[in-house]
């Protein structure tokens, strides 16, 4: 393949994660050291930054800025959530974006992202390729969801599990100190994919984690799940569950939207009413009349970096100095995905995904890594998440806080 | 003082935190070492153990297991809210008690937890004094709250304080990384003290934490607040915001109780209603239109071992053992507290404090410390809180995921 000279571009997009600054930083520095490479620019925000002309000059980086970035979580260059309309139908986005690429003469584009960011991937790539510009275009997968296609997981789930995991182990000390039963209720992203809540398997395997575990995967039945905490309660005294923010009914209703009339009302007759755990909460109170804790994870769970999986830091910078290494052999319209060798150990190969497959599909939690009942994970889920939340990154730290990442963003 | 040969009970009260366990590690491990201590034994339960005699033989656990104490977070022989009458009232109690104490030879009652606790140890020393049982009682102080007096600081608060600081930043960093605005209201623990809350602004003092913070020390003003957090998000098109969850009016009256006839209701006409992240999160909403995030840090911050302060391990460890010497050293009726020395190093020393003394009294963030508009922290706080959250205590790990002490909690 012919070498291709030019500046390469890199973005950010979708939710943040712990370990997408990672990514950031296997290609800023690999493309950094690329001689066919001449330039290489950030995009403030996804893809509106190349539509905005907002390009920050990565070369103007302190180089141990970047290395922080290993450990910084969030999108050090902002992100966002838009969608390009096909090209086909209206140009105008993409007439933005080739009179940008001409004006830094862009020869690589790396977008970090998931499902969307893929989309984008494929709809630049198939632009570009209509109107005879030559750029090579690469995705580089992060999503905590783990919901992306042809890989064996994506960057950021590994870390989100972790701190999950670790949260759960912790909540469930906490929650068996008193001699008085409770019932805690904990709601995990994921809003059509339970990867993350069944995570939380991995504190109840070592004993200290959920009895009972919902995923978005099955449909929920609001008089089950309240037989079932009820029965374990009775068993054991105190429970505590997992549930996915996407757990929705037969009929596709999400439980914050489903219309109990017999929700806990408050003294000033006011029904409460919130997000999964907090709905759910409140009716296991009124059925059982026991003490009920609501605890949603929220944007942690996506976010710590203080309790990020070394081996997910390491995949997401990996995935992300691959990309421009392919970019360079001559490759486009590629993800970088992984691929477990098979075998006890654990051996993470990595391959190349179509853009177009990976934007268009969604993977799933198997039924049948689900126990029968629909509430809890079996062991094939354990032996394949463990090894993803192995080793414990440290995030740099000055002055006993945490150190991360400034950028500059000098204007290109 | 003559030497006091016989049993020692330890026991757990309260709420639990990050190093209550560290504290029973110095406690145990001292008191297993010490001659005149013939058995070593702990309390189920706190003082609940002792009433009903569920007494645990501490020197039948493995050395390993009481060495993972150290890291581990909630109470390992349970807690409890028990709070014992007046003995000149009703002695029922306290004759139990006193049997108990004869059956196993009791000479030495370490109780670590806070007020509540220093309370009971100040009622059973003053009982056992009144009919002439020799034994020396010594309070072990542990809160989160931070709010025990006569010592700089407790242990607990430390860590639960890092925890925040951190989640804070990493919030932080989450919060800003679309382009569009968001008002991020993250809910602290501390119903009468701010100690907690205000340990937020160690995050907004690197630039990534709260830009308003609310303490109960103050009277708080929805409008106030209203118009605060309106003109902050015009100014930077983003807030974020900590509210202690014992916020109330100057009337006394707790946020989550005000009858808003305005509050925010959903789609069903239900009014939408939870604690003070979520109440005043939905004002935000209503009052600005803008997206809003509550976050409740809830259970976590107690028990995030994972990211606990070393500084506060190492002296709430120190806490439990000085607490043993002194009472093989005579002393009796006391809490170990401590001491900062004057300078610029920060320099801990420990000091004896009457339990009496502390079961009474509270100690609340002096109004000098939090700015003159109400709504931030001073220098004074910060230089007084950093020295705290200093050092990163590492759990143990196992398999990748943290690995607690597991006590085989046999009865004695």
């Amino acid at each position: 393949m012919s070498e291709l000279k030019g500046a390469a571009i890199f973005a950010q997009s979708g939710g943040p994660t712990a370990v997408i600054n990672a990514s950031a930083a296997g290609v800023i520095t690999e493309a950094l050291k690329a001689d066919a490479i001449t330039h290489v620019y950030g995009s403030a925000h996804g893809v509106r930054g190349m539509l905005d002309d907002v390009i920050y000059d990565m070369s103007k980086e302190d180089a141990r800025e970047l290395e922080l970035l290993t450990t910084t979580p969030s999108s050090a260059l902002g992100s966002a959530r838009y969608k390009l309309k096909n090209f086909e139908d209206d140009d105008t986005d993409y007439v933005k974006l080739l009179s940008l690429f001409r004006k830094y003469n862009i020869r690589y584009m790396f977008f970090n992202g998931g499902n969307d960011s893929m989309d984008t991937c494929s709809k630049v790539s198939r632009y570009l390729k209509s109107v005879d510009y030559e750029c090579r275009v690469f995705g580089v997968p992060k999503t905590i969801d783990n919901d992306l296609w042809g890989t064996d997981h994506c960057p950021g789930y590994g870390s989100a599990a972790k701190y999950i995991v670790t949260s759960c182990m912790e909540i469930a000390l906490d929650a068996k100190v008193y001699d008085t039963g409770m019932v805690i209720v904990i709601e995990i992203m994921g809003r059509n994919a339970g990867w993350l809540t069944a995570a939380s398997a991995l504190a109840s395997y070592k004993g200290l984690g959920p009895d009972l575990i919902y995923l978005p995967e099955l449909p929920f039945d609001v008089d089950k799940f309240l037989g079932e905490v009820d029965s374990t309660y009775k068993a054991h005294g105190n429970v505590i569950v997992a549930v996915s923010e996407g757990l929705r009914d037969a009929n596709g209703v999400y439980v914050p939207e489903m219309n109990y009339t017999n929700l806990a009302q408050d003294s000033f007759g006011h029904t409460q009413l919130g997000g999964a755990a907090s709905v759910l909460g409140n009716l296991v109170k009124q059925s059982m009349k026991v003490k009920v804790r609501p605890i949603e994870f929220s944007l942690l769970q996506r976010c710590a970096a203080h309790c990020a999986s070394k081996t997910d830091v390491d995949e997401a910078f990996l995935a992300g100095q691959l990309a421009v290494k392919h970019a360079l052999d001559g490759k486009s319209g590629y993800m970088v995905g992984f691929e477990r060798a098979p075998g006890a150990d654990y051996v993470m190969n990595t391959t190349l995904l179509d853009v177009n497959e990976v934007a268009n599909k969604e993977k799933t939690v198997p039924r049948d890594w689900i126990n029968e009942a629909g509430n809890g994970m079996k062991q094939q889920f354990i032996d394949y998440a463990l090894p993803l939340i192995q080793g414990e990154s440290r995030i740099a730290t000055e002055g006993g806080l945490p150190r991360f990442a400034k950028l500059k963003k000098i204007r290109a």
